[in-house]
């Protein structure tokens, strides 16, 4: 009996926890960050308020998690093709930024809440968070060694995410409303317009 | 009687709305735009609360012509020098870019209202606030066009607002914490880079 229930509460712990991502993930998608409230989240997994507050810290970490998760859907997706020659490096490049770019036009609002949520209090970003964000920035690192064979591999982490850092503002201005609006093959030039430039200087002055 | 009261209600809008932009400034420059609330705004400027709407359609408009104050003071900053020989054009880039994250940097909270607020209910950004940022990517038609003399100016204003992105995008992921912290000499390095091989990449492709 005793043996019995220490094998089962973590599994009841880990189905709520899954119940709370997925309402919470559910949440952003329909309606941002701003959606997302501990009372219809509780309603949706079928518990109680208080027992958010037993799986996770706070709601900043069930926002965090779900941002993980966006983060390990988004490398998924952007992950290169298994087989075939290896392309050329800035072909490569372009894939990848164009993969982001449509990931961000198809799920808008979980992306945008992977750059709008902020810690309470001034906090840091948990390290495990910023391990999925280095997971990502790594996608960069091959097609980057091809491009520029002599640099060293902390050099190329900072080009990657320079390279990352440009993309997203370019992505961003140009999904977001704050900027004249921007049909979308502009858009998917000016991106390409951007790596490619990119690569082209970095292989000149190296 | 008549005559000086038509000529003193315009004068009085006018303080008044001075007023309520000047403690709506402090308000998002003392805790972001979360802290404007229109009873704090009144209270400060010395009004009733439905006076703001006397003189904003609401309190998007207000924001609104924050933002466009801080674009100008930010156009100020980033005006050429007026003397010398114009510099180099990618130099030039640099210094625009560098201008942009030290503003960025001393002006944090004002900055970032510039791109969290959004206009409810979905409405597009007025012509006048798109014009006040028109002003901004112009500055980098001069140089872009000593950089590429045979681009013709509408590819160019394509340019200037991919570089406004891209640079954007180094100095907001670099600045906020959601991304690993970076220390300032990484990040003026990592700005410098992705303009410096922007521009040359361009330059390779005329």
């Amino acid at each position: 009996m005793t043996e019995q229930r220490s094998t089962n509460k973590p599994d009841r712990r880990a189905e709520l926890r899954e119940r709370l991502l997925s309402a919470g993930r559910e949440a952003i998608a329909a309606g941002g960050l701003q959606n997302l409230k501990a009372r219809d989240l509780a309603a949706a997994a079928g518990c109680a308020v208080g027992a958010i507050y037993n799986v996770f810290d706070d709601l900043d970490e069930l926002i965090l998690r779900i941002g993980s998760r966006t983060l390990a859907r988004l490398a998924q997706v952007l992950a290169a093709p298994a087989a075939g020659p290896s392309p050329d490096a800035a072909d490569e490049l372009v894939r990848l930024a164009r993969g982001y770019l449509d990931f961000a036009r198809a799920h808008k609002l979980l992306w945008r809440a992977l750059f709008e949520h902020r810690l309470s209090g001034g906090r840091a970003v948990p390290s495990w968070f910023l391990e999925d964000q280095n997971r990502l920035f790594a996608l960069l690192d091959a097609p980057l060694a091809r491009l520029l064979p002599g640099e060293p591999a902390p050099a190329r982490a900072q080009l990657a995410r320079t390279l990352f850092s440009a993309v997203h503002g370019v992505v961003s201005l140009g999904l977001e409303e704050k900027l004249a609006p921007m049909p979308a093959e502009t858009l998917d030039a000016q991106l390409e317009c951007l790596v490619r430039a990119f690569a082209a200087g970095l292989q000149d002055r190296d």
